[in-house]
């Protein structure tokens, strides 16, 4: 294969939304991915784009999360010309639901600053809420009503990227794993590949959960690692809930058609990527606690994956410090999806000389990184 | 259950589109299906909508075709906005491949008279064709080019009349089926099911391939049979074609995302709805034929269906003549989703009193209807 | 298909131990299965021979089942000749578990009994128990050792009947459903299927949770209906138990290689055979409570399948009432597997003229079929 | 983990083999599987014990291989003892089918040497063959009969071997894949795992197609890579033959129950063990053409697995010549499952201290490794 401007490796959201937007302004691009497109994580997800009910507090990754959400009416519009594929964007909203007094009182903190910021954000009370939603349990204290944060088809949103930047001009290679990473001095000037060598002018690590090991081949120390996240679905048609329903270690999604899936534990369990009973028993009692009639339903399926979590909890955007054409795209935890156009935007721009790397500051592996002594 | 105006024994595309209809004119409906919603050929199928392709000549059943056709946009919509699924129509058109100057000479023909009427329906030679899909084998004589033909997802669209039916109130029971009919004279006056007695003032039958079975359970033979298609789908990002291309005894269609479904044997096999190896054989080998580069694709999956056929290849609507208040809905063969749109309205309006029965006429089973002495 | 000896309805363990056992005999037999041969209870089974442990009470069952555990190790080694299937009779006995003092006393009661007619059937306190199993819970007051409850697998037990009649010549055909039968008075002439009309000397209805339909199409209601059952299984190497630990509701069962099964839910549901949230939510939580490691395996898979009971939880064996050459083996329940061999046998020495009826006498149908005026 | 005797990487049927042997001679092990168990070539195999129909010529591999067959019947029996698995070791022989007189002549001389070795071969023509096993083709010039070419169930030997490995105290890790290798001079110090780091006094690679990877983590190439095999099943109650049918490039086995196994193709294609079209396509021919009966049969599933080949087609087996504590036992390519107990025995009794490594010369890697500059 001839030389192009990026090779990126990892085909998962961060990847090939990253492939997409580098396309779209006309890079030549080499994606490789180890298994296939969007088989781990990024197909396992819920595909909430959870902007406001993911923090607790502003920061500069709740800004980005709001600016990604954002992106994704156009987005939408763009793939479906680009891909074919409709990524499924439904807006009815999500509810954040409280048990007790304690958990009302912290999501009604969680209102005040977002509605300070002119976000909506309006509190229900249960009454208010099973008028709704009534499917949804009367145990509850009330919930936080979030019209903007919306949903995806997390798979479809992948495969969307994917088929663009293919149609664009990307080379995608499945089953294709990096063996070794060439370099001089501050340059990588190559990688081995299962599938032959590969040579770019800017190298882009996007390998999810496994990045940590990506960085350990190539002589360093970076605090990327697996978070297991176990899910099932059931089939129930009509829908008994509109909106995703979500409460403390467990959300329901109502998807396109005869499924609400149900998600996700949290579980540090290395690279093992099994459900176990264990973690489906948790699930299932959390959904049946939440939304009582789906004791009825039959199950669809059960799966697991795996979530890359950071030391800190913020990914890592920007270029690697001890490199200066290879960057990483990684660690994006329980937000990949929703940052996934953000991400993808940022990095391109970068990489076209669209934008000054001072943005991604906040999110550089600078944090962190350390030489590993071989 | 308490009574309700219609009960439908079906859930196919055919038996859930009835339902659909007749809950958007305010009826009650119950729907009892023996398996799963689509388990069957609804959603074994490719979902073309081939109302020019199928036909080598005018007649009752390509009247319909057409009308059933010109539903599709407008039910796209109907549908999104009620069950939330996109049924996936895409309009790129069809190319009807043809190998020897004599399949040449039949697709002129065809063209003609669909002109004539009309319809746009052009041939192109080779390097046109190729010009328009340059995968296509350059083994061809040249393509009929019907834009309007187009296609939809088949397990989509079914699964979006059940979701929008059971919204309007439709009561849909899965694994349920009917073991015994109660009549006084020419009425029908209940069903038992395996999940109890339901009773109405109109029955539908909707069976699919297995309407025969029913007919022969209300004492009549009508001859519906079994037609085993066999299929297959690989992966390829991007999609080396555009359109669907279909040649004698194969079509490939290109669906969302990384899918290209290729389709279908045509075979008197019984209730034996197994993939065979001969006929995956030789479908893999017309596939081949006709798009070269479909050797190099994974296979994704394989699966094989019952097509309802009858013996005089139209299906059956309308009222049976041995009672007044039993209709069927069956026999329709490759394009049971075609006419589904069509097939809904036309029962619904008849069950409704919005049309008389005469508009059926053709298609009634005075035509075939022997009553069975027992 | 010429005229045969004998017509069994049903690809069951039952029809096909009725097969085998005619074939061995000389008789020529087809069988008919609806779907495919042990599709459905007779696959899903846990597959324990446990003629000591499902009974709290002596009587006609109880002894069928003595006679036909000790059928097994003959079975195994005549069923691998024939069909080169190992059945996998494991012979480490069972443990029946208590929690309390009440179920303690129930099992003592039990053990009494059996012991005083010769059977093995030990109490072991919790330290006895957890020094032969040390992975199950400390959490109990004890069990019922029984040595000579013991397993094989289902799947190939229902194998290996259809294999080794098929060897000896019996037509199985699957796929194919009984339409329409026909009679001269209180004589069967034959059966419309779907796959052509059969003709016989004799007719067994082996129908599992169906017979009680097939019945219905005989024009007689006999009640047998089916329950549902779920299980699940998880992966483990090497296996924490060797012995079968069974409680209330629960038992896990370790099967070779790395599974352990864990069955199974008793419900009534109609004819709906999939798994539910519910039901595996309550079968996990008695799983974990019974062997605590069981929690951080691996889920396998979940499924579920109907059973057939009837109303007294005896099984129906022997001539119809109504016909003379109609006979029935059906309504097994949960000892489908344990009584299959003595099931075939008696049957088939019934239809062979080898043994009068009078043995069969507490099991037939007279108990309970009543004519259904059509 | 504290320090072990052995740490092996690799859990295919060589991998679990080693540790069995090593286990059963009082060693401590781990063992670390990248994914899980037999979860590659080992699961995929068609389980042919083919010493004498694979080797042209006599050389030191046809002699492991007449020592490893041999060694079957023994390991049943303990494999069966301490693992509870029964690896359905069939004895029925095999016939190498030729198409030609130019096969017919290659293969007489195969008879020729090898009955001068004492070993059965016997030619059978056209008339005879079909008297054996009269569903093969009739467009044969003949078969070489070979009765003590056998066959086991691939995945169940590999099963066997770890359970019974674990029971004997083998800590196996699923789901670990090897990160970074620690050495001193020419010892190996300890191994770095996605699942934290293991220290031994011996290492083993034991990773199949991956070995050429781990290899080069290692810092030496060595010419290990992977070979595509695709292969499908067919279901058929009873089997049309009983022995195993064997042409150029396509192997039909008779598997417990109803299934016929049929491989293999060879495909050089990188790491990418996804089943394509192509492969399928000619595979199925083959199998028709073998036996025509095949061809209404249904077909179970299909798929895929990459088989580890060396540069001069003999495998490695040995210490590595760069380090004075890690050996390898890699590159079986189509004959991992016949050489598995062998290898096993070889490579414990090596690390054992029983064996000098001098029977192992002809296989160590020392002619092809070449160190590769970092």
């Amino acid at each position: 294969m001839k030389k192009k401007d990026v090779v990126i490796i990892g085909g998962g959201v961060i990847g090939t939304s990253i492939a997409y937007e580098l396309t779209k302004r006309g890079k030549s691009v080499a994606l490789v991915e180890k298994d296939t497109i969007g088989a781990h994580a990024s197909s396992a997800a819920g595909g909430m784009l959870g902007a406001q009910v993911e923090f607790a507090e502003p920061g500069p990754l709740f800004d980005l999360s709001l600016r990604s959400r954002l992106m994704f009416p156009d987005l939408q519009k763009e793939l479906y010309a680009a891909s074919g594929i409709d990524i499924q964007l439904k807006t009815p909203g999500m509810l954040r639901v409280a048990f007790t007094e304690e958990e009302k009182s912290t999501l009604m903190k969680q209102a005040e600053w977002q509605t300070a910021m002119g976000l909506p954000a309006t509190w229900l009370d249960t009454k208010e809420v099973r008028r709704m939603e009534p499917a949804v349990t009367d145990g509850i204290v009330g919930a936080l009503f979030l019209t903007e944060d919306t949903q995806v088809s997390a798979p479809d949103l992948t495969k969307a990227f994917a088929v663009a930047a293919a149609k664009h001009g990307a080379a995608i290679t499945e089953n294709c794993e990096a063996i070794e990473f060439y370099r001089q001095g501050e340059q990588m000037t190559g990688i081995e590949t299962t599938a032959g060598k590969l040579e770019a002018d800017e190298y882009v690590i996007a390998g999810g959960a496994w990045s940590g090991k990506i960085m350990k081949q190539l002589g360093h120390s970076l605090p990327i690692f697996p978070v297991k996240g176990e899910a099932f679905s059931v089939l129930s048609i009509p829908h008994p809930i509109e909106k995703t329903i979500y409460s403390h270690g467990c959300y329901i999604v109502p998807k396109s058609g005869d499924r609400l899936l149900v998600g996700a534990s949290v579980k540090d369990c290395g690279f093992d990527a099994r459900l176990t009973i264990d973690g489906l028993q948790q699930l299932m009692a959390k959904a049946v606690r939440l939304l009582p009639v789906i004791k009825d339903c039959p199950l669809e399926k059960t799966w697991a994956s795996l979530r890359p979590q950071t030391a800190d909890g913020l990914p890592y955007f920007g270029r690697l410090s001890a490199y200066n054409n290879v960057s990483i795209a990684a660690g994006h935890f329980r937000n990949g999806i929703l940052l996934s156009p953000i991400t993808g935007q940022l990095i391109a721009q970068l990489l076209s000389g669209e934008a000054t790397a001072e943005a991604l500051e906040p999110f550089t592996d600078i944090r962190h990184s350390i030489p590993v002594s071989q």
